[in-house]
């Protein structure tokens, strides 16, 4: 059966909405490479057992898988056990981390000591489907792999910084936070270290939940009582001390953030970034700072990232210092376009020919007026000539030109704007 | 098993080939939109239905296809009689096209009446694999759907050869030719209707195997002796009269052929179009054009396409004419990368610093030295200072800057280039 749609959860784009994801990339990259960016890319495929083995978190659960082909294929069907783990041999990739340490890991020799890599592109998971939800969408993601100090924070949040403001983003809130001050924070409570990962993905509802919800969950883990309580206490406290709170804590946790807040907080004008020590943010592969990037009311972030040290090492056995950020491009789009902004003002002209014309004359013609205005598209004038105006006005045509019979030279007219 | 190589086939982009196809896609990109085409993108997943039931040919064996998940791959996986086909829900893409007649059959009536498309991105094939051959690779495709004309082939021609021009492609050669000539030496030959597709395909094959092989094909294939002589006299009787040599035997190809061949003519400069009758191509959608761009001594074509006036209306029961053309990306972009050639300019500045001046105002004159060049990239300065200078120079940077301790200012000097 044959079907207009696309698969669930997939989308098409029409033209209007392409142009403003073309605006938005193009800008995107732009600005990154400004800060001495440069973009690569990997397979939209990986091999099975990358994806599956990693700390990918819950996204592991979403893979979309591709079968075996062929003789193998038929092989594993005509066993007598079949196991849904051994039909797929590649999937689709998740996210552009993991294949950007793969990458790494496989080039290395020919990249520079210190690497600042630009990924842009779709990745799927297969969610299950609701509104607002996609199962493909485009990831914008800086990386810096090889720097241990935290110059490439700071480079990474003001290259995000300055793309986000040449996209219209003005007023927008970076919070950041490091992995080892809420590991600091629980451990002093009175959970042990095998533990920390667990009572990290609660307090990561916090938004969701609150206080209220987050005691109850601990409580319904069967932690110790005590510490679920101190652990709540410490929190409060730090929400009024703030960054000075962590000092003593964790040392390098407060000297790492110091030195970020000191120097984005110099550049910061129309956005501000906070120390917020409740951030978690879900993937494993975070080791020590972490950011989020908030703007105006809106219950989501619209960029977010972290530092992971370990990573690279788990795949190639060198460690190598990484830090990456990774743009919300779907709702960045999403916003641009509820907001509808003019992203556009090229000269666009329908150039009108009446049969009396020659297709060579008029071909010869709209060859000449593409070298003045940026689109020129030919049309056979209809019969109701006003009509088809309007209908090119509508289609965001900036002007026209009518070559007719007797016509030697075309006079181009804009089309009067009545806003 | 982690693995750090890509999947067989697919392929990973290091920085200076990234640089390459993006400068190549988004200098086609604009040149497609000059002549007022407007880029769509759809879904790189299709229902699997979609892919194996059409007009897709050979390509239709190279899907990689998607596994269904959760508790429908359980239930299928514990039946009785597993069939491959069942497994998988989804497919991805093999082209541009179907996706394209797809996403017009569903968005129709939000689409100009004639819509003239762009599409860039990449498809997907499991073919074997083999040197040059890749299982994913992008397409750059212009259709225009509406329109009923041979204008629609004169804009496309013309669109496609002013894109070939802008990559620096001068002298290439536009082979053209009508689906219904060919069929009409077919038939004239003495060969039924219903075997023409048969015997297209070993036509086809006349750049690989010459006339003694399509001979010994035909023959092998069982047919008539007579009507194979018959129809290679007629072909070699054609090599010499040319487009005139079609005038009685297919009266609308020859309209077809002798508008478009004058028209494209005319404005060829560096470039030129020839009728090709013995131009075949594989895809069984084309109902009468068909073209193909051959440039210097390569033995394959750059880019190619045809009117596709049928295979809308299979799909969504209304005719809608149709034409097309894709480039060969992955080609140009190999040639280009071959022929070294240069395609940036941008100004690119390291900014070197020491450990006495402090990062924040480091990445403040990083700020401010961003508003005037290009790209600004920061490095710690290293004690053998010669080396990294050098290693900057051959990185590609157009000059550095050093800013130390005693420094109020930045000079920026241009690295002296040798060649």
């Amino acid at each position: 059966m044959y079907t207009t749609l696309p698969p669930t959860g997939m989308r098409d784009f029409l033209p209007r909405e392409k142009a403003v994801r073309e605006f938005v990339m193009s800008e995107i990259r732009d600005e990154y490479k400004k800060s001495g960016f440069t973009e690569i890319e990997t397979s939209y495929l990986e091999n099975i057992d990358n994806l599956t083995g990693g700390d990918g978190g819950e996204n592991t659960k979403l893979i979309f898988k591709i079968m075996q082909r062929g003789e193998k294929l038929e092989k594993l069907l005509a066993g007598d056990a079949i196991h849904a783990d051994d039909l797929a041999d590649y999937g689709l990739r998740f996210d552009l981390t993991l294949p950007l340490v793969r990458f790494y890991a496989n080039n290395r020799n020919e990249l520079p000591s210190i690497f600042k890599a630009i990924q842009m592109g779709p990745v799927f998971r297969a969610e299950r489907a609701q509104k607002g939800r996609y199962r493909s969408f485009a990831q914008c993601d800086i990386d810096i792999i090889g720097d241990e100090s935290n110059l490439a924070e700071i480079e990474i949040i003001q290259t995000i910084s300055s793309t986000l403001k040449r996209l219209g983003f003005g007023e927008f809130t970076i919070k950041i936070s490091d992995r080892r001050i809420l590991k600091a924070i629980v451990i002093s409570s009175g959970f042990s270290e095998e533990v920390f990962g667990d009572v990290a993905i609660t307090l990561d509802k916090l938004d969701k939940i609150g206080i209220e919800g987050i005691r109850k969950e601990l409580n319904a883990k069967n932690y110790d009582t005590a510490a679920i309580e101190l652990l709540l206490e410490k929190s409060a406290e730090l929400e009024s001390q703030g960054l000075e709170g962590i000092k003593e804590m964790c040392p390098e946790g407060y000297d790492n953030l110091k030195d970020i807040l000191d120097v984005i907080g110099g550049l910061a004008d129309t956005f501000k970034i906070v120390f917020d020590h409740t951030l978690v943010r879900g993937m494993g592969y975070y080791t020590s700072t972490i950011f989020e990037i908030t703007y105006s009311d809106l219950g989501y972030s619209i960029a977010g990232g972290g530092r992971y040290d370990k990573m690279i090492g788990k795949i190639s056995g060198i460690d190598v210092p990484a830090v990456g950020f990774s743009i919300g491009f779907e709702r960045i789009v999403d916003i641009l376009i509820s907001e509808e902004r003019q992203l556009n003002n090229a000269q666009k002209i329908a150039l009108l020919f009446d049969d009396q014309k020659s297709i060579s004359e008029v071909v010869t013609a709209a060859t000449k007026l593409r070298q003045e205005y940026d689109i020129v598209s030919l049309y056979r004038m209809k019969k109701k000539l006003g009509k088809q105006l309007t209908q090119l006005d509508r289609a965001a045509y900036t002007g026209y030109g009518i070559f007719r019979s007797a016509d030697e030279a075309i006079e181009v007219k804009p089309f009067e704007k009545n806003e």
